[in-house]
């Protein structure tokens, strides 16, 4: 059963998007088409959304799924009268939520769906930069500036999960490579002893890890299954020896990483 | 009004939080508190959960709103007994979806709300690394894997713009910063003339850009409102001269700045 999901908005498409994905996660084996369309904030991109959506119904010989967050009235008109099945996210929780309020909302175009300009938006910015010039232990003088420090060995998922960290959560992350010689020793590499509540520890299965860096230097030593093992070893040893809590990356993603680290640091 | 809203879930929150805040920012003035509660996955982190929300209902006078997406039985049922008004996400669309699809959804635990393991994950951390690569020109001569190519004045924005694109999209997005010299031709810089079809413009305000340098390296002629015009002015004038596509980052987000150069390059 082939079929299309549209996720439509007269802004980002980044509310429609994500719930929309999250919905969708909760069937096995669908076999969709999945579409965006963002900025549909004129009649004429509405008719355009429309034929879109009329023609992917014709094609699969069913309604398409419309994931959308539509405040323009005309917009939503155009896409309410087109073949697809609407999943309106706006109408579904503002009227519960002015009520709740006891007021009115604005229901205007471009306001927010997300975090925007402002305080807490600078913030992130600065942290991004901040988790930049921090990455892989190039400025360890700043790690007082740290709210967490990432450590494990090389490719092991520290600079994604230090970014994300940055970017949606304004958390100031940086991180630390483990080498050779931080790992045979069973002291903690002096540039973090200072730090030692702010560490968290990756860790990942050797085998994946070798795959990963394969792929980076294929055939290398440092990609050898033998030196991985060795390198996890020792790692996960260091972060036992010195309590060090400590999250196995192989077979979560990035977002899931970062959140537990904020739960667990009581970052949130 | 004081009030508190609690974004809760027995996952990462992500959809919780992203589809609340949504909400909550079609109201203006809103003197909200907001709490991310995430991985409430068993009986007892719930009765803590229901414990803050109940205590937070005493404190404000006022039922807190609850934004959710649990999927856990036990867990929704100890939630839903709190003193919060619920906006439960997966109740809304759960259904409506059950039925579009003619079939259930299997509503189990760390399904998904995200794009996980699998073939697209990985290409979005090969994204990251490949944006950490190919940040502000540092190996021009990966231009040719770029899908596109960001290009402005220090500080314009491009670097967190390639981040988002990479982490959120998967899309391999370079940047290259515009120095001086290249401001002074007419000519395209030499690395980006076979690539012209990916370039996209960033510019911004002259003044802004200056406050932004200025928290960077105070003082200096680099920061300075007079070089930040200059540099401004000749970078669009380039952006014209060669037809390259520009935003004005100046008021908008990133994620709305990497939503629009999506769309632009018809790269959804």
């Amino acid at each position: 059963m082939k079929r299309t999901a549209f996720f439509i908005s007269d802004s980002t498409g980044i509310t429609a998007e994500t719930l929309g994905q999250a919905m969708l996660a909760q069937f096995d084996n669908l076999e969709l088409r999945r579409v965006v369309l963002a900025y549909v904030d004129t009649a004429d991109k509405a008719r355009s959304a429309a034929a879109r959506i009329d023609q992917a119904a014709a094609e699969d010989g069913k309604p398409p799924i419309l994931f959308h967050t539509i405040v323009n009235q005309q917009v939503r008109g155009i896409i309410a009268a087109s073949k697809g099945v609407q999943l309106d996210i706006f109408s579904a929780f503002l009227n519960p939520l002015e009520q709740a309020l006891g007021r009115r909302s604005n229901y205007t175009v471009g306001r927010a769906h997300i975090s925007t300009i402002g305080a807490g938006y600078e913030h992130r910015i600065n942290a991004v930069h901040y988790a930049l010039d921090n990455d892989d232990g190039a400025r360890i003088n700043r790690y007082d500036q740290a709210e967490v420090i990432l450590i494990g060995v090389s490719r092991s998922g520290k600079t994604p999960t230090c970014l994300y960290l940055a970017m949606q959560q304004g958390v100031y992350a940086a991180n630390y490579p483990l080498t050779e010689e931080d790992l045979e020793s069973t002291a903690l590499p002096r540039p973090l002893q200072p730090h030692r509540s702010r560490l968290h520890g990756l860790t990942i299965d050797p085998e994946r890890l070798a795959a990963i860096r394969h792929e980076r230097r294929a055939g290398s030593s440092y990609a050898s299954l033998r030196q991985c093992e060795d390198e996890v070893r020792m790692a996960e040893a260091m972060f036992r020896r010195h309590r060090i809590p400590c999250i196995d990356t192989t077979h979560i993603s990035i977002e899931e990483i970062a959140t537990k680290i904020l739960v667990d640091k009581g970052l949130r």
